[in-house]
């Protein structure tokens, strides 16, 4: 299989057994892994599929860049189009089965837009908190949804202490990324999905984009799981990818101060990974140093370069972000991080859809206090 | 399982199997019916993973409609976000093990994208042929995954004949929808999923849009082998849906005249499904009235009024002619031609994705003879 991973092509099973078989067919989603996952007992209610993404050979790519054992773990097929989807999916989860009619969470864009199609989905009302900075086009997906946005002028760190300000006044679900350890939770299944499509191996290399950090630090908590349950012997090395103009934790990685050209988070293509004070900045630099990796910078014309790469030789759309790995792979295997001979799994996080117009202003305000958002929930 | 589609629930496996299972997790795609597909024996070179998408109970949506047994299929899960995958898929598959290295054909949007993609994930070269009507983020897409595009000033209708004449001369595989029979043979494949996602059930209603008609047909097509394999001893009711503004078919299904307010594709924001002289009409026409289905219209409004729906009650994002089958499931159940109680299948067939940017002018022209494309291919 394709996504079994073992080799170039997919071995289809040969027979006419599903015209015998009671069993519908089985899909492979994240809740194959329920038992690591804090989900009690009986059945799953959040309605829609989600994990079990496909491990991509991708032929044409391994060519052009003479690395004959790399991967893409193609996130993009989640269902919307982003990683967020699983942690969205199991915050919700745990909401529904306690009765929370409510969630909220603050986002650069894709955490947002998984919320809002993940609460819709699941029947909860979702209340968003961006940055004035948000692309349109997220928050036209966001209303779409039926979601409330949030507008907060001071930027991302603010409109994350709203979210979570309010999620501890009202009572909502607080799905903040790096606030709510449930989101590391459902990320870590991404380890347990690579490692069975390899054939239960642990692949050299992982690269994966990082913004407030739970992408990458649950991929160490997945393999961490697995050798503490005495699967795996060894961690992979982790190489994390961060965009030039805003770069705060391949600075520290190196050491390096700080400066201003490297907190620009309006200065790149990447809006998804363009975090300023990443929420779990420590434990990226951690995961990284643990298992031998790295932290890198890769260019917007890097980056435009990556996603052009993925569409034209794997026939995998994504966006900057989301695209982010294969630009980091090209400055790995420049600094000789990479050898050739190396399996290495590429984490292609999002790719962009649209609501095809323009957001509800009905459903869209800027705020500063609680109360404006407790009286707008209220209005509708 | 939500995908198998039996409860509201997911029951998801408990227990450990998969830390000792030798097996790497099985994927659903379109592949598991490969036994009546034009495949020969062997892989499958065909690299992403296709088909096996979700059908999904909505519980928001059948609560709002009072249809306790609607569903959704959910086919924006494809690899380019629409049904045009498998199509794309198996012609791709076709070619690979002949040797064939470019794929045209002419598209309304949809099946181009698709196209560009797959073609770049096989390796093979792709050309496009479409009206300069045709919408630029979706040229965008093709030009993003590696495609030629070729614009035709004399519409979708001639962009058809040039790409297929193109095809004759140069040897180049031909996916057009209508004139390849092989498109219905990989679209067939979503009605042998129905069946065993509604555990080996029938539906009573299946909705789908209709553009060149393949779709629609192959759905007829696939619950006929259902029941000459003795697997289904009835067929369901198959209601096809157009956008009013162009609506040969559902003026035919009538027995009406139809006039020029009625073949206005650039009228509608379905564009997907706006084809003047559908390729395979009488086919549709037949399959609808073989089942005692119906054709309907529905205007923009309802296309609109159906994305905010799908979205905001069932968290599944669609383009408009992607969620033409709710719009007509409103009219169907107007005309008392559905019933409450009904085991109703919506077919959701496409996501608005994009490129992020505008098209590589370069991968552009605009053309009107087979010489001119020769040379486009032959520069690059
Ligand atoms: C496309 C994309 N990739 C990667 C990330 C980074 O994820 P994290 O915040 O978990 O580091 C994001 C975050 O929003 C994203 O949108
Ligand atoms: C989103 C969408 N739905 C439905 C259709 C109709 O398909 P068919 O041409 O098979 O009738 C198309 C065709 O392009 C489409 O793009």
């Amino acid at each position: 299989m394709t996504a079994g991973g073992i080799a170039d092509e997919v071995v289809a099973p040969t027979g006419r057994g599903w015209m015998r078989s009671a069993d519908p067919p089985a899909s492979f989603t994240m809740w194959r892994y329920r038992e690591l996952l804090p989900v009690p007992d009986g059945p799953i209610r959040y309605p829609l599929p989600i994990g079990g993404t496909p491990l991509l050979p991708a032929p044409a790519l391994r060519r052009a860049w003479g690395l004959p054992q790399l991967w893409i773990k193609d996130e993009t097929r989640n269902p919307t189009a982003s990683n967020k989807d699983r942690a969205t999916a199991l915050v919700i989860e745990g909401g529904l089965r306690r009765g929370v009619d409510t969630i909220t969470t603050a986002s650069t864009g894709n955490a947002a837009v998984a919320t809002a199609f993940g609460a819709a989905a699941a029947g909860m009302r979702a209340a968003i908190f961006v940055s004035t900075d948000c692309r349109p086009e997220k928050l036209a997906l966001m209303t779409q949804a039926g979601a409330r946005v949030f507008r907060v002028r001071a930027g991302y760190a603010a409109a994350v202490d709203l979210s979570r300000a309010a999620a501890a006044a009202f009572g909502w679900l607080d799905r903040n990324t790096g606030a709510n350890p449930v989101t590391l939770e459902a990320k870590k299944t991404v380890a347990f999905e690579v490692w069975e499509q390899l054939g239960r191996r642990v692949p050299d290399v992982l690269v994966a984009p990082v913004g407030d950090g739970p992408t990458l630090v649950a991929l160490d908590k997945g393999f961490a799981e697995l050798e503490s349950h005495g699967l795996v012997t060894r961690r992979p090395r982790l190489i994390g990818v961060q965009a030039q103009p805003c770069q705060p934790l391949v600075r520290a990685w190196r050491g390096e101060p700080v400066g201003p050209a490297d907190l620009d988070p309006a200065a790149t293509v990447a809006d998804g990974i363009a975090v300023m004070r990443p929420a779990i900045g420590d434990a990226v630099l951690d995961a990284v140093r643990r298992g031998g990796g790295a932290m890198v910078a890769v260019t917007d014309e890097a980056l435009r370069g990556a996603v052009a790469t993925l569409a034209a030789t794997a026939g995998v759309g994504a966006e900057p972000a989301g695209a982010a790995a294969l630009a980091g792979l090209a400055a790995a295997v420049e600094l000789r991080r990479v050898g050739r001979e190396e399996t290495v799994v590429l984490l292609v996080t999002g790719r962009e859809v649209t609501a095809g117009g323009p957001a509800d202003p009905a459903r869209v305000a800027v705020v500063e206090t609680l109360d404006e958002v407790e009286r707008a929930m209220a209005g509708g």
